[in-house]
């Protein structure tokens, strides 16, 4: 049998008992994770150790130092998924919520109910956490869960899945309810499970969620790009405006709601930029403008390859816009309808930015830097969708759920009312 | 400009258009659906002119009878077409709904509104009925349309298409808001353009709509396949069996709903199978049996082949199960996830059954006949989806409608809040 061949008879195990995990109670869900919670807190040893020599392989390698910062699993890490535990057993069920209750006619009733989309296969790059918290995340929303880690973090990530495997099996989940692939050749006999595998989480770069996207037919949830912007409109608060932008590009400068392009009123540059650039240099941000903003301040000149560039560094690119159009033109054109805010006093063209700019997060006197499902309260954060099908924006336990439409009769039948013996009286209850 | 530069061209400027017609009051698109009506009942005469110009064609080629049958577009066709626009009227808005307020700290507020989808897609095979009515819910959820139609149906769909552009313009929708795809290169380009549109909705044959899935980037709401299921359990009642069995097969038999295999608890083929075998019969209905099922009546042999298959024809496929399990395991394996229904009288056996089934609708004594957007009482229908993710089963008008998040501030900056200086009270107004 070829790995690819085992794969495929894991992802059809994980399918096959996967009606009997979204069947379970949220007693025994909610069992499983703290019993998660209790393992990995007891054989904390054991994972550092794994951890260590995952550690040791990669400085041998040579591998850059942000893997290797990713790649570590320590005290701190425990503790943070640990709380994550917590913070999601306190959660209410997500399963089993009834959306519409209505009566078709007498005896007829028709419920539509939450239930788990099945089996969710994640792909993660490096972080060994986010296997903790994506597993976890499964078992409360009942999905059953195909993870394939980093080949870095290869020990790492073995212990932990032993640890919630075993935490899962005690708790009375069904064997298929989480698989671990460790192999490269894993990835690829995944994307291919599309009888199986109902929804793909990627976790990584962007080429690597694009790679994803583009190799497979199973739907997918997340972003590749991250491409957001700032507009300044003419009546910004410059006192606002320049914390916010600086804030939304140095808080964290690789995260995805950072902020890459800067467009600008033209009659808000002459007030803004020379502060702005003043304070940029100092916070050790380089500006690129258009021909525009050059002759407010001196910065290099930016190109029409950097408004589709997501820098993921201490670059900005900055635009002179004649109005409020066109900055929404440019943004819906060039962003990748992630996160957008737009700076200014004026209620009105805040409402009009806020309603034609099409992106999952649109803001008002407020950092991109935001957009982020703690932030919002999710409690929970699945990822961030920019597809605008299913789940949109942070995505939290909603994310991993759908629901299924039961219909409750006496024995009807579809002819008399076809025939019109017998109408519908639609009764919401 | 070739066809396809042609398409990307217009499906480009949908996509720009897409910001101003999601902004567009209800009063607006109300208004558009009302003169759509007007124009449509005016100029029935012209209509149906072009419609017997596209019989006569389709005659002369010798198109199969089924597929003239569709393409009529008579005083019946408008009368439902109109009605159609007119309980569209009835409904609400779908946009601008707030699903959540939650204020995240002082002056910090988050809302969840919804939104239209942006630009659908949507190809159709002959009937011409499809394209008002496709164009009407994409009106009224504010979403920009490009429509191809069939071939066939080229003179009904040119004057339908000019009357609901007429219409759209005269009550102030933007350009971009209708397009007509009128060559077949048109699909190909169509499917290409993921950029710009953001769901495609395919009507018509299971081949077609396989080939548009299996065809493009873009999301692909509906289903290729209805493989539908009824389980007559030990306890299930004759009397009612019977009436919804031959409902599900032959009320409507070409539907995606009709039902295709029947499994039988192996302690009710005794008393089922005999008269179920007669009644069919009568009905014109063949069995074919597995070989289990041959010993309670005389029958053709149902093949593997068979449980995959959905026959759209009086054929009805009979397997024996030794129990509930096994029947859900049957289904959950060879099904479509459409549509499954149990016959029971034992109420524990058909809340399990619709747990453990993994389809959008799980019936109890009902007929599967019953899955269908009018019936559920949606008012309009974009059609039934297979799919778990975004919608599921019949979807009404909510399927062409997703959300962006808002967020109000008044200057923040993350910064304060990822240093522990200030904290989220997250309070849902």
């Amino acid at each position: 049998m070829t790995e690819a061949d085992t794969m495929k008879t894991l992802a059809a195990r994980a399918k096959t008992d996967s009606p009997g995990l979204a069947a379970s109670s949220i007693e025994t869900r909610n069992l499983a994770l703290k019993k998660v919670a209790e393992l990995l807190s007891h054989h904390r040893e054991d994972i550092f150790t794994a951890n260590k020599a995952d550690l040791a392989a990669s400085e041998r390698e040579g591998l850059p130092l942000p893997i290797i910062k990713r790649l570590r699993f320590d005290e701190h890490k425990l503790t943070e998924v640990v709380d994550g535990i917590q913070s999601l057993l306190s959660l209410p069920d997500p399963l089993f919520q009834t959306l519409l209750k209505r009566e078709l006619d007498s005896d007829l009733l028709l419920e539509k109910v939450t239930c788990p989309i099945g089996v969710i296969g994640v792909i993660f790059e490096s972080r060994p956490d986010a296997l903790v918290q994506i597993a976890s995340l499964c078992i409360k929303s009942g999905n059953c869960a195909i993870l394939k880690g980093g080949s870095e973090a290869v020990h790492t990530n073995r212990i932990l899945f032993d640890l919630i495997y075993e935490a899962g099996i005690t708790a009375g989940l069904p064997k298929g309810f989480l698989t671990l692939a460790e192999t490269r050749a894993d990835i690829n006999a995944l994307l291919d499970c599309d009888k199986d595998i109902d929804l793909l989480i990627p976790r990584g770069s962007n080429s690597f969620v694009r790679y994803i996207m583009d190799n497979s037919k199973i739907p997918v949830l997340g972003h590749a790009d991250g491409i957001c912007h700032i507009y300044c409109d003419a009546s910004c608060d410059v006192d606002k405006a320049i914390p916010i932008i600086l804030d939304a590009k140095t808080q964290y400068v690789a995260a995805c709601n950072a902020v890459e392009t800067l467009l600008v009123h033209e009659n808000a540059a002459e007030k803004l930029l020379p502060l702005l650039s003043c304070k940029a240099a100092a916070a050790g941000v380089k500006l690129l403008g258009d021909p525009s903003a050059s002759s407010f301040i001196a910065c290099e000149p930016a190109q029409e390859l950097d408004w589709r560039t997501e820098y993921l560094d201490l670059i900005l690119s900055v635009k002179i816009v004649a109005d409020l159009e066109e900055a929404v033109i440019h943004i819906n054109r060039y962003g990748s309808h992630h996160t957008d805010s737009i700076l200014t006093e004026d209620a009105a063209a805040a409402e009009r930015f806020m309603l034609l700019v099409d992106s999952a997060g649109v803001y008002h006197n407020c950092s991109t830097r935001f957009a982020d499902g703690f932030r919002y309260g999710f409690g929970a954060e699945v990822g961030i969708s920019t597809s605008k099908i299913h789940a949109r924006g942070p995505v939290g336990l909603d994310g991993l759920v759908t629901y299924k439409y039961k219909l409750h009769g006496k024995g009807q039948t579809v002819g008399p009312y076809a025939s019109g013996e017998c109408s519908f009286h639609f009764r919401d209850l």
